[in-house]
């Protein structure tokens, strides 16, 4: 649904609708067991729910499209994620917690090893630990560019974020194409402009590369870098203003507080696990109608390949659903931005498992909490970005659509 | 999808994908025995490819639209079959293997009686033989107009291709209105431009008509003629390009031969069964990345109304899936252009049984290929033109999209 219309249909109420994203829900069999994770994991408060739950799958973008947590979490805060989009300089930025400006330029660097011709021959500077990125950005930070602010912010091992702030009335472009070619054996690229309204900041770009080039020179293994993804803060449609929703964030992991934020929502303080995320969402509960909470562990045993860390984490999660169900949401839903089979050690295109738990919801024949009984559940397959005004419906809060 | 979006995402490997295209797959129940045409045949390899495989049902072209071959098979090849579309006259050209040129302009003709008063009392001239129209067409070929080249192609019975090719500068259009009034009792139409550039091709074409009728005047019982589908080759995305893959085509019948060339693929030659088809695609898979097998005898059978031949056609095709699978595809598709139930002896707009074999899949409980079977499947109901994407998916041709 465009969000327009959704803005036209929404309505107060006294509802709340709750949000729980768990990071690569989905899985696919492990070829040993014939089964997913979600199917290994036992996890009985989650079957529990799903049984008294209007079940589902969704698709977080499109047909066969692997989305990064950008475009998947975009879909469940209900933009489509063809339609906007999150570059990857921000969300590097996000993910380091750095407070972006409107007009700020950021970009995702790496430090890699040049060869005595100038080539790379490790795009990666043998994936240099973070203590060593760390003084290496604070060197960079001092180069001087006129007519902005420069940023060179360690993120973790040879990766670093670079932006650039205007001072005065300079205005910066995002259009600037990579300097990493992508491969070894040839030179970083020259920071050309993709449009013409970004000539002069592929100038600046220019300027600090060769600066960071001198400063740079003889070190060892990281004796170069390379810039990509670069990009300006999008201008998303406010989400609680579209929904009419106040509504919270609540995540322990950086990037994710991030995206919240670019969609509007505000971002509550919370400690560093998933239970201190349950502290603060009770704390604050009356104060929102609206609460995104995010469980990251899921993704992350998946990434790694490890079907059984995976399945950990899953279990794990299930023990607070008693106290995810007892901030008492009219709405609950349990989703996933994307899957993340243990098998494929990475992100996939795989509907992902959907549940959503209220008093209006038509009941279906899903007795557990998998891909298996989600698929014959009664939302069937849909788009991630519908989520969010089904729960909006069954919160009582869509008025009638036409007379 | 869109095809932008695709070419962005798509990116080289070494997989190879293989679409088998069962024509008029789909079909409907047989009043006495409650079962389908899948349903009854007895095809133990494609249920136990099926078991293997991931299932699902594709909407060829739209909700309750019943599609044509050309937009069944353009959905199969990655397009919004709304967005693309091929002309009659084009796809009847593609028919007979016409080598249909950019610039040419196509429409398919048929033969008619005409009564004292030059209106039509016989549509189809009482569909003369074939041997009778290839004369016929011989004569017509040798009506001359300026500056144009002439072709009058025999199909079958009553049937010819009429082809107009500009011999020098002269630009032609296909929007010409048919002179098929689509009745008995009224006089062909006069050919009529159906935008301001077709003026000279419409004045063409009514030269051509009244020469054609001078020289079919007395005789019996095809003395007229009437003309329809006027068209240019379209100018479609190349497919290859758009999903980066050296994609080949197999088929024996002529016009789905046209189809892929029209789309870029490369047509191999091949002899007139699908077992010959088999033997083209053995010799030439390390060539593709992509392979398009065309089975024509599904279709037939269910245009005729017969249901137990529709039956037996997919006994025999059961017999091919070994040698099928022995292909070593990374993605295999079994699907269909559209559905063609016996009862109906007609194409038809239900949803069409899909099945996709890849380690990639996510298992379902399909446990043999039919209509029912695959409604339960883990890829659900899902527009025809997504199968391509997510076969791309599923060979680790897509790359992930957003950070």
């Amino acid at each position: 649904m465009k969000l327009e219309m959704i803005k036209q249909l929404a309505i107060p109420n006294d509802t709340k609708i709750l949000l729980v994203v768990i990071d690569g829900l989905g899985g696919l069999l492990n070829p040993d067991s014939g089964r997913t994770e979600m199917e290994t994991a036992d996890t009985p408060h989650l079957d529990r729910l799903a049984e008294e739950s209007g079940c589902g799958l969704t698709i977080p973008v499109g047909y066969g499209i692997t989305p990064g947590s950008g475009p998947g979490h975009l879909a469940l805060f209900g933009y489509d994620p063809f339609e906007y989009s999150v570059g990857r300089g921000v969300l590097e930025s996000l993910g380091i917690d750095f407070d972006l400006k409107p007009k700020d330029v950021a970009a995702r660097g790496n430090f890699c090893t040049l060869d005595a011709d100038g080539l790379i021959s490790d795009r990666r500077a043998g994936r240099i630990s973070t203590e060593l990125t760390v003084p290496l950005c604070k060197e960079l930070r001092e180069i001087v560019l006129p007519g902005v602010e420069l940023f060179v912010e360690p993120v973790r091992d040879h990766r670093f974020v670079l932006v650039l702030r205007p001072t005065g009335r300079k205005k910066l472009s995002g259009e600037v194409f990579d300097t990493d070619p992508q491969k070894e054996g040839v030179a970083p690229l020259p920071p050309k402009p993709r449009a013409p309204g970004a000539k002069s900041t592929a100038a600046l770009v220019a300027d600090f590369a060769s600066a960071a080039m001198k400063t740079l020179a003889g070190r060892k293994p990281a004796n170069g870098l390379t810039l990509r993804g670069f990009a300006t803060r999008p201008e998303l449609p406010n989400m609680p203003e579209t929904f009419n929703l106040r509504a919270g964030a609540v995540a322990a992991y950086p990037m994710y507080r991030g995206l919240a934020k670019l969609a509007g929502m505000t971002v509550l303080p919370t400690g560093e696990t998933f239970g201190d995320e349950l502290v603060t969402a009770r704390k604050h509960w009356d104060k929102f109608d609206f609460l995104f909470l995010h469980y990251k562990p899921a993704d992350a045993a998946g990434e790694d390949g490890d079907f059984k860390a995976k399945v950990a984490t899953l279990e794990a999660f299930d023990k607070a659903v008693p106290a995810i169900r007892a901030l008492g949401a009219d709405v609950l839903m349990i989703a996933g931005d994307h899957s993340t089979p243990a098998v494929q050690a990475a992100h996939s295109w795989h509907p992902v498992p959907f549940l959503m738990h209220s008093k209006w919801i038509r009941q279906d024949d899903a007795r557990g909490f998998d891909e298996r009984q989600c698929q014959g559940g009664s939302f069937g397959i849909f788009p991630a970005k519908e989520a969010l005004p089904l729960a909006m419906a069954h919160a009582g809060r869509f008025a009638k659509f036409g007379a």
